[in-house]
């Protein structure tokens, strides 16, 4: 199958390249950017006598011609406009930005402040939390993939909220990224000396992952409250840990959890669920399509805390945008994706 | 005054010295160690031609004799032994582990495993915390020098804690550490090949300063509930952060509640609280006594987001051990302590 | 093919893990260690839900019974006994340490300070530096596996030296590693806050690879004088650079300098040599068997600088002893080495 | 006296803030930059609090009037400019810019392809290499102050240099900084995710430091060759490690060596040598105005290599400018610069 990747630029995209420049089924036939038409090793060297492609011009209707699928690794705003064209062409899409992820368009016009994108293509677009979404999934033509962080904090808290086994109110996520999430647009806050030893809160309250979280959220159990939501810079360049507070409308014993977890995520075979004590750091996960998960039910203050561990590249954007890609054409899941994490 | 070090050759020892080096009122008159007799540059090259003692052997009544003041160094249980010794004889005592900050016997017990410090000696001591037990701390001749995340910790609830304005449940305090506050004994946990670009979270409701932390919380309002308390392990040297979520009991608006903190804090020197929409970095404080908060206050959730961050050797350890030492003698609290965050 | 891993719970071992797990021909037929039977998940806990098998009791008869080929990851000292039990087996042999690179016993005694392995063991093992000695490695029976500063270092200077271009004296490595490359034992250098943010060089002329390189060296070209060689640690995972400075008997310009490099590895599918103005920086090659480098020759000194980077866990040790085990075994070079960088 | 700094939004200009504030003879009179008037903490909310100044526009005759000294922590081409105004003005000037360093403006023009600055002000700079510029720059009413790589090559050289004892070709210096030296102006290059984890090199044989330090040791020794030089970034904040190496005309023992260095910087407080066996970490001088060296003669190849560290922003910059300005104005050389080092 031929797959086509605009923004190849960006850090998704040379993540994307990574996945399928080696994937059984999917070929790399064609690579876009905006920018100049030039070899992708200028702006990758580390892809030196590897592949070595060079980026030609966003023209949607030949790439809908001569591809099968596009992977929108494009920024918000950008991805939302290619979507829209390639939602009516014979082509499938997966969009790795958020402007197909909410539903309410006055939700994406209050959050990410920008005019959101046609009912029509909206109304296509199936949210790609590959776990929770499988069947939809494989059915679509237009993938929405979700954010990192709603990722992490969504595979955190499904086998929980799923069942309505949620307190309502006080749920709160203390989120913690690498900077590659920020991505490649240069900025004082992620510039080396800035960064570099430090650890920063940079959105209190007002992360545009926040809708994303909720909406899927309400969907498992619409009498839950909105959460609380903070983000924080790592100075680490991969990996998301969401650290979630919750109370259960009854109380459990740790190891119920667990089991509960593992009954969920038991066909599943990117999420993995810690034993009894153990709790990943974000390491374990590194380079990998995993996200792995551990939890703690506190009998002194009756709270649960889920910590749930992925590389914001991979399961939180390239990662997850291939294991769609994967079920949407009936490809095993794990097709392209056997990444064994980098450790140390 | 001649004040005396033990436990010299840890990182909290090394970062006594660094400031009473030039403290204009204490002269270091000796350092002590458990180990060799040998010279601290041995230990710590980077004192070279700075300051070049040897280290003695803990001999607490040559200690008593000779020095006015003590700083214990050392560690949980070794400490202990110490601060009982000489707490009888005429000196002065400050101690930077945690034996002697939990007034209840039992609290030590469960929590750190070890047998408690005698009841006589444990009556002397004053729980540190600089801003808020001011008073007492001027009538001390034993202080317990408070953890590094109960001091941020406390010093980010007291305004609203204090004043009883805090919703009693779910108090949630999510703080992150870089590794000098582990201390210098090596571990895997602490091998730089395990954390560096790593991020773990350690202790779940189980560190041993939730006793110390909520010690002091009923103290400013008995109605309160026990916390929520994760700690996280960051790849930097030092810093911590504590992001804290309450609810207070009347909902107000951010403004207001950084009205509060300025008032509480206007004649504390080393706790500076942001304006608006601004928060503070684990590297804005770094190598100073500072303690610096950001507030949010949630209209959507109607909770409120309470950033503390300060340098764990400094504000919480050495700095506050000798801003308190300062207190103690009547020098101006600020004595010693004018280092400047150093930047970037 | 069968595979047996002895010393699977080093950063050697388990980066063995990471490649030979998903190999097209060698299967992990069993893994070792001095240790407790475990899981080995216990040990990296990273693998979960991939490979989970337990470490086994090292049995030298029986891993040579089963095994077609086993690694040996071991420290120093260790694998030289092994080496020698094995090498009289039916089992071919990759060993990673250093213990039989050395051709001269003495240089061995001189500079590892240990008793060096029996001299039939020595004379069975070949040298196996891939690029270089590819048709004595395609017959051999036990692999010494280079060192991981040699490697960076003879892949760089190999193409002048073999050809006797070199001006004998003068020959300058100032090599620079990720600290993954010390392994696993705790150790005061290693530990996080005494590395994190820091830069040391800790062997000065008396590093055990000097031999290893100027024997290479010495058998490119027997004119050559002993080398300067130091080491520095940096504050990283992985990554190894070594800057080498020389001369040439014949000044030459930098284009000739690289048509000559690029002559010399055209068929050597993991050496990159880069364009002229362009050097590749260590995390360009993180994560797979690549070397890359890039070289300069300067006008105004009549010196030139070559640098070099790699993995010092791939092409610095792990990667490159599967390198040479596909040799050995007539399988493609590149087969389960397919790794593309990690970037960023 | 009355200081003036302008450029003071840079980090160079951060750093005199932290040096100058607590300065026990300099007070800052006005801090100027071109860009808007707005207070400093704007920049550098470390400063909250603490000096909370507003910088104002940069008017040469308001500045000449109003302080005795200016500190010029401005980018090069302005800092010249600015120099030419000042110097025909009652004012002193130290110019932390390498516009003044050079005497053959033909140097500068070759190698900052800048318009050289008017030779009446280039002939009343004095180049600040405190330990060995001390008569002249106690004399001086402008100072140009040495880059930071040439601060930690100089003072690494200066003992063999100025006897005469180095043999003329083969002076190869290997310099690493960490990425503060590359200033504040954001680029991909110093960009968070590129530099972490990662080592570069990036001027090879091209550094405009290359004629400041040739300049300097020509002065030494007027029959040395031209040197090589190479720069890489290291992923740290701050740092500067200089590994050069040379020979000797005449062998010598690391320990007659060692007694020389000694000899030579017995009466400079800022310049440690390390004894034998013992090597400085970039880490041990962090933060503070010290110049640590080690060395090593390697009877084996005849070479010497010496190790040279400094903080970059300390005795790199802001550090040597403070000891200067101390130097002119028959202040204590220590004034205000009695920084231990930051450890760990």
């Amino acid at each position: 199958m031929k797959v086509a990747v605009i923004g190849t630029t960006g850090y998704g995209g040379g993540e994307l390249i990574r996945i399928l420049h080696n994937h059984p089924v999917f070929n790399i036939h064609s690579i876009h950017s905006s920018r100049d038409e030039m070899p992708i090793t200028d702006e990758f060297p580390h892809l030196g006598n590897i592949f070595e492609d060079s980026l030609k011009k966003i023209d949607t209707d030949a790439i809908a011609e001569e591809a099968d699928l596009v992977f929108l690794a494009t920024p918000s705003g950008v991805s939302g406009k290619l979507a829209e064209e390639f939602s009516v062409k014979d082509i499938q899409v997966v969009d790795l930005s958020g402007d197909l992820r909410l539903t309410n368009p006055d939700d994406y016009q209050n959050w990410y402040k920008h005019t959101p994108v046609k009912s029509e293509t909206l109304s296509q677009a199936v949210y790609g939390l590959s776990e929770w979404n499988r069947e939809e999934i494989k059915q679509a033509k237009v993938i929405a993939n979700p954010g990192c962080y709603p990722t992490a904090t969504l595979l955190g808290l499904g086998p929980v909220a799923a069942e309505g086994f949620l307190d309502p109110a006080n749920i709160i996520i203390d989120a913690k990224s690498g900077v590659s999430g920020a991505g490649k647009s240069l900025s004082r806050t992620t510039a080396f000396s800035e960064m570099n030893d430090n650890f920063k809160i940079y959105k209190v309250n007002e992360h545009q992952h926040i809708p994303e979280i909720e909406q899927q959220l309400f969907k498992w159990d619409g009498g839950l409250s909105p959460v609380t939501f903070s983000t924080h810079l790592l100075p680490i360049t991969r990996g998301i840990m969401a650290t979630i507070y919750v109370k259960l409308k009854k109380e459990a014993r740790t190891s119920e959890v667990i089991e509960l977890y593992r009954e969920t995520y038991k066909n599943h075979p990117f999420v993995r669920v810690r034993k009894e004590g153990q709790f990943p750091g974000v390491k374990e996960v590194c380079g990998s399509n995993y996200c792995d998960i551990g939890v703690h039910a506190d009998q002194r203050t009756g709270r649960l805390t889920i910590v749930s561990v992925i590389d914001n590249l991979m399961k939180g954007a390239a990662g997850q945008a291939v294991q769609n890609a994967n079920l949407m054409n009936g490809i095993n899941e794990k097709a392209g994706l056997d990444f064994i994490p980098m450790y140390p």
